[in-house]
């Protein structure tokens, strides 16, 4: 497994995404975002999706160039038109946008319409609660369909994550679930391998419990919402939650997409807790449930100690830094033909 | 099962919380929001309640007279200390100026410490939606501990839901879902009758998964995170997002509660369409994706059509208006001796 310096990687990323069509500030920011997803340990939301990205630069479907327009601007809410650029510097430039003005305005909400991919959820975080802010991020897209509503079988909505990061004294909480069980990507790999998910996770064509991803990726079956077949009713309330908020909010969603393709919404905000109690009293509060829960005597059977969501992020991270980043050799492998096709070359692995 | 007039049962609830030593305009607000409850079926959190507050305010826990203290005050944000007040009282209040507030602000947050029992989420949501707004509402009582932190065994956090209700073109979708798979209040009476959950929906004191409830009432187990087992940190992460923004923002929260009794806190945000796509736009995308979801085929088993959270409610609710408030022979018995005890007659029931 090569281990590569962070920097080197982000550079590799994003002379890859220059060359092949994308504008030096989008591949910047998409760069610094893939790459701070494989620091965090979601290896299947980092660069190993630049290859997807340079095939959608290729036939159009990802917009390397232009802007987004303002359909909306009051101060404390706004509202963009992504047109299909990419996720990681649209959400990077909405959540500056809401640090800049979170002071005058205690909490800055924003609704996005056609972004595209918007890699993961958790990458944006730590970015805001490093300057003390609150911020929370979730995201749908229209134009799919892998989760049936609840007491449904017919797939009409999708995963739906929901992000929050809150500063402590220490390591930030970050927060990033999916209102569906499992995720489609990890659908997808089960079933390549011919293997099963551990319980039902997944819902068959007819709407019947299954444990076998295929059904969902050969056979019109659904991800089934969190909760399960019995309280899966939270999940779906969850998702309706994130679809309302990004799509209702920002004028475009289920009601005016045609099906097929990528055309992400979302629903960002950034609180400042100074516009509360104050910083330091959140934090007060933070730190010691984040510790308490640490500190908890782990469950029979659960060898490790508690983790507060984060912990293992902070981690990996600080390991990536540290000793370079991880990269499985598959994802090595699969840099390799980005590299042939691209003629850029991989960057050196650390000794 | 006795069916009572809804304003009859409003005004019979206001007169025993009066002559219980509450003054009249949080008798009025409390009646109002526990009459809801059982009208739109959630009678867990309905006028069954008024037992228990009336010896809450016998004994203090409850304090019926006097206001809240304003802590910070910034426009679009605002935090209150609720001196123990009833939360029904403090919710309304707070979302009748966050409504008043919100055409200036786009969106306003409020951060709430030290509330009395804040009732059924849901019932708060429809005067929102009414007047086209979006709501969220979620809520922690740190001075209790029922649910372990995923991986942990020994209780921490409390069942902490998160509520939000969307204006449509019809009826309000209105999410409520706890983060544990089940309450308190079903684990008790569950364990009262000797019967079991469905699943396992709780943890040993040891941390093994248990369908026992009266493992968690009896022998120190606790309550499983939304998730179960394998996918538990979900739960986890829903609940620490509850805890952190009306502990946190609030400045008190499990850091310095000493456990035991019932000091609520609560984050709410009213969002105004209107400072982003406008209603129409907004209600345009929810009506459609509800009546996407009521119009999916049913899943296998599944003998009535989809239904979107707040449907229930919305047909409950009507038949209550129509028909009288439907109380169960249980419920009807127990306000019996409420009546007994206060000497405030029952309503007679509708013929």
């Amino acid at each position: 497994m090569p281990f590569i310096d962070a920097t080197a990687l982000t550079d590799y990323a994003h002379t890859i995404l220059v060359r092949s069509g994308m504008e030096e500030d989008k591949a910047a920011a998409t760069a610094e975002i893939l790459v701070e997803g494989d620091m965090i340990g979601h290896d299947t939301h980092g660069v190993s999706l630049i290859s997807w990205y340079v095939d959608a630069l290729a036939d159009g479907t990802l917009n390397g160039k232009g802007s987004y327009d303002v359909l909306v601007d009051k101060g404390s809410t706004f509202v963009w038109d992504g047109n299909l650029l990419p996720g990681a510097w649209l959400f990077l430039k909405a959540l500056d946008q809401a640090m800049d003005r979170v002071a005058d305005h205690g909490v800055v909400s924003v609704a996005l319409r056609n972004c595209h991919h918007t890699c993961a959820l958790s990458a944006y975080l730590r970015r805001v609660t490093e300057r003390g802010y609150i911020a929370q991020i979730s995201c749908s897209n229209p134009a799919a369909a892998r989760v049936a509503p609840y007491g449904g079988r017919v797939p009409l909505l999708t995963p739906n994550p929901i992000a929050m990061g809150f500063p402590t004294k220490s390591d930030p909480v970050l927060v990033d679930v999916s209102s569906s069980i499992t995720t489609t990507t990890m659908t997808q790999t089960l079933a390549k391998k011919g293997e099963r998910f551990p319980e039902p996770w997944a819902l068959t064509a007819e709407g019947e419990p299954t444990d076998d991803p295929a059904q969902v990726t050969d056979h019109g079956g659904t991800l089934m919402s969190l909760g399960g077949a019995l309280k899966g009713h939270k999940g779906f309330g969850l998702a309706l939650m994130v679809d309302l908020l990004g799509q209702g909010l920002s004028g475009k969603g289920r009601a005016d997409t045609p099906p097929g393709g990528l055309t992400q919404n979302a629903f960002l905000q950034v609180i400042d807790p100074n516009a509360f109690m104050g910083l330091e009293a959140f934090a007060e509060q933070s730190e010691f449930t984040a510790n308490a829960c640490r500190t908890n005597p782990p469950a029979k059977g659960n060898d490790g100690p508690v983790r507060v969501p984060g912990d293992s992020a902070a981690r990996k991270r600080r390991a990536a830094l540290d000793r370079g980043v991880a990269l499985s050799d598959d994802l090595w492998a699969k840099l390799g033909r980005v590299s042939d096709k691209t003629g850029i070359a991989r960057p050196a692995p650390l000794v």
